[in-house]
């Protein structure tokens, strides 16, 4: 390991000293994204993206599983269509993409100009509400219709001026649920039933422990009765809302007019709900997991869980070593469906650990000329950088093993420094010391209201992440205000 | 069948009455896509999307077995990057949704309206050609990182005033495949290897028998060296476009500054191609077999295969024919991994019947009190109407065979329909009237000059699809001039 730490220390700035350097760093090492020309947008690299086509293959599962299809709509929104939910037009009217003209012509500077103005601007979508609804009130119209249960993968595009590749960029890939229901219960169920399949998706897969919980008014999304959402801790200790799911009530179904004939008889308004993850899950699992060597993948959504590199000095060699990678990686791949990789590369034993390594590779096997002649392979973890010899014969039942425990030990090193920072505090005076000497997840009393939550944002740069779900009622005061509370909630600072 | 195709007489004009019309019916109907408020943008509904899922499924596997791998490019382009190459900004300038603004302002009026406008506008792309390649400048340094094998899968925009739903839509799906090559001979490589893999994806899977060949100069890529084509006749005679699969020479290099160096020390422009199919393609699979009842599907991309309806008069009849039901879905998908849904609902059998019909799902197993006595089940095909009675303990095979019949035959029928309506002309005469008589696809003499194929398309309506590949060398006469020609080139009027 001594000489490939070594070479990582080259590229990339340690954690210790530039946390959003580092950031950036193992981005760029690990090639996940790249800049663009355009401002604000990034180009999601090969590997990047094979990330998200992990992740969307598993979500996409889950959501199916759900009775959710998917569908596609179009990628603009007439202007008048925002101006029919008050909320939401303030939300998302002041950063927003706007196409005004259907043409390019050359001007008589000879350079090209926009021509063929419209006659109403469309709105690149930065989320799909509204033109779904508008829909949905054509496709409904008894209750045999319902649920309506419909999600879309897509591009969104929000006009961001602080902009980070996978965090926040203008534009950005996701998928958004919308739902339609016949009743204000089963779309209270369907909103926490995602907030849950959220909360599963980033555990079981991502090795990121959640606090789901719902959104304060203030944090709520614009245009919904609440929010819900799953927050996660990033190794600076800030908080990273990776998901959210909103109880919608009616307030898109009156103004889009989206109704039902009920069983009853009588024409009704439906409950909605709408949920959305995207590509800052990712920047989400590089912070969670990554060190100074490079980023750290958990085996589940891992694009390649194994790399095999066979080390020779001859060609003979090569043949040995070559023929015994292409063995293994046959029993993984046909045996236990484990996706197996062999660098062939004509490159130094080292540049190639380390180049697997820098991309986050769990679980690395090498087959040298020495280890042939006792039948073994050298396995490494990602995880912890643990070297064993593994005979041949035990391989497979090796690899699998060892894969699930990365898995597990990620999830656990991520649960461990949660509650190492995590903090139940109760007086603003100790409140602003921890976040100043500490940070992390601070549970504190508030009394619920907007002007108490403001000051604090205010004075501290922490905001209320999430007030958690099936949290046990303890009595107590408002750090401001010194109101009764019933119950803590989740402070932090946060991305 | 009598009552159902009774009821499909009610919704779908009949494509003898009104081809255009008969289309709309068919999307319609089969629930595929809907209207939009975006003039020119259509709604995918989840049964369209699901085929468009499978198309990707397929098509995807296909590209990253030849060593593609994807990614992604913003969906922006600065004005600037258009004037690059003179035509590539002459065929696409024509029609393209502008970007000038990034904000909306209440006005004096009340009303929202654009604000923020931008120093540079931003072109929602239409094919990403000109951003892709500015970053693989950056990308590729030397010959090693060659051959660069890159897709994506995206929206794109073309501001088309005459609209069809799939056909022609102002905004559709596609994948554009963008490689980067060190010589000329692979690059042409790769434009074929990608025309040969669409027509293996049509062929085998949408059942279409294709005609692949070059593109004239007048119908090329606009920035193309030379454009790969593969051509499909519908049941109206026309030819459709399926995709295409472009040579890009250096055209594109050369102004996006795309070099490398080689291994022999000097630094080259690489030798480019790109190749796509989209959401069109789900227009010519509807228009190649579909009939009066409804959509018929070929079974390799059917989003389900099999339907299964059981059909009951009592509760105790509902308990065993439903029980019976999920006992067959078990053995098929479990078994055989082919998808199968039971029909529960409470419709009336013949409802049920053509409800799947009309969806042109490949294979209908009916389970009624009777069968289960004679412990059989009803099959019914969809592409010719047939029905059998099956013995259980027959039906995985039954089901299995059946299906691959299906896929069969439909190619077959679809190819024999081509040669009825492919005819060799040697006069212009001739040329005119089958033309109006017969329609088709017409193998005719072209002397290779733009003026006589602009005078036939002027006069008749009628392109040049192709010039087709490997095809046998005959001497003849240019239909217009008389001049000496060496090949038949495929002329027909096209969607």
């Amino acid at each position: 390991m001594a000489n490939t730490i070594k070479e990582a220390a080259k590229g990339i700035t340690k954690r210790a000293d530039d946390y959003s350097q580092w950031y950036l760093d193992i981005i760029e090492v690990a090639e996940l994204a790249d800049n663009s020309p355009v401002r604000g947008c990034m180009v999601i690299k090969p590997y990047g993206y094979a990330i998200w086509e992990k992740f969307q293959a598993v979500l996409d599962e889950m959501f199916k599983e759900t009775g959710v299809a998917n569908a596609y709509f179009p990628l603009f929104i007439p202007l008048s269509f925002f101006n029919r939910e008050a909320e939401h037009v303030e939300g998302f009217a002041k950063e927003c993409a706007v196409v005004t003209h259907h043409r390019l012509e050359l001007g008589t500077d000879g350079k090209l100009k926009p021509a063929g103005e419209l006659d109403e601007p469309l709105i690149v979508r930065p989320t799909s509400e509204t033109i779904i609804y508008d829909t949905y009130s054509k496709w409904i119209n008894s209750y045999r219709d319902l649920p309506l249960l419909i999600n879309q993968w897509c591009n969104v595009v929000r006009w961001e001026m602080r902009t980070r590749p996978f965090l926040r960029t203008m534009e950005f890939l996701w998928q958004e649920g919308h739902t339609a229901h016949a009743s204000r219960e089963e779309a209270e169920q369907r909103t926490r039933q995602m907030a849950d399949i959220y909360q599963k998706f980033c555990e079981e897969y991502l090795a990121l422990p959640i606090i789901a919980g719902f959104k304060t008014e203030s944090e709520k999304f614009a245009g919904a009765e609440y929010t819900t959402c799953i927050e996660a801790i990033m190794q600076d200790k800030k908080a990273l809302q990776a998901g959210t799911s909103h109880m919608l009530g009616q307030n898109f179904a009156k103004p889009f007019n989206v109704m039902f004939l009920d069983s009853d008889g009588e024409r009704k308004y439906v409950w909605q709900t709408s949920w959305g993850v995207s590509t800052r899950l990712i920047g989400a699992l590089i912070m969670a997991h990554s060190d100074d060597i490079g980023l750290v993948l958990p085996p589940r959504i891992a694009p390649i869980p194994v790399v095999i590199v066979p080390i020779w000095a001859s060609d003979t060699e090569k043949d040995q070593t070559l023929a015994k990678a292409q063995e293994i990686r046959r029993q993984l791949e046909d045996g236990l469906k484990i996706k197996a990789q062999i660098d062939e590369r004509e490159e130094r034993p080292g540049e190639k650990f380390y180049h697997w390594e820098k991309k986050g590779v769990p679980l690395r096997l090498e087959i040298g000329p020495k280890d042939l002649l006792s039948d073994s392979a050298v396995a490494v973890r990602r995880d912890n950088g643990k070297k064993e010899k593994v005979k041949f014969s035990d391989l497979p039942e090796y690899v699998e093993k060892t894969l699930a425990d990365i898995q597990q030990s990620l999830f656990d090193r991520a649960k461990q420094f949660r509650q190492t920072n995590t903090h139940s505090v109760d007086s603003y005076e100790e409140f602003k010391k921890v976040l100043e000497t500490e940070g992390g997840f601070i549970w504190s009393h508030w009394c619920g209201s907007a002007a108490c939550e403001a000051r604090i944002k205010e004075e501290t740069k922490a905001t209320i992440r999430c007030l958690p779900f099936d949290q046990e009622q303890e009595e107590g005061r408002c750090l401001i205000c010194g109101q009764r509370s019933r119950q803590r909630v989740v402070f932090a600072k946060a991305y």
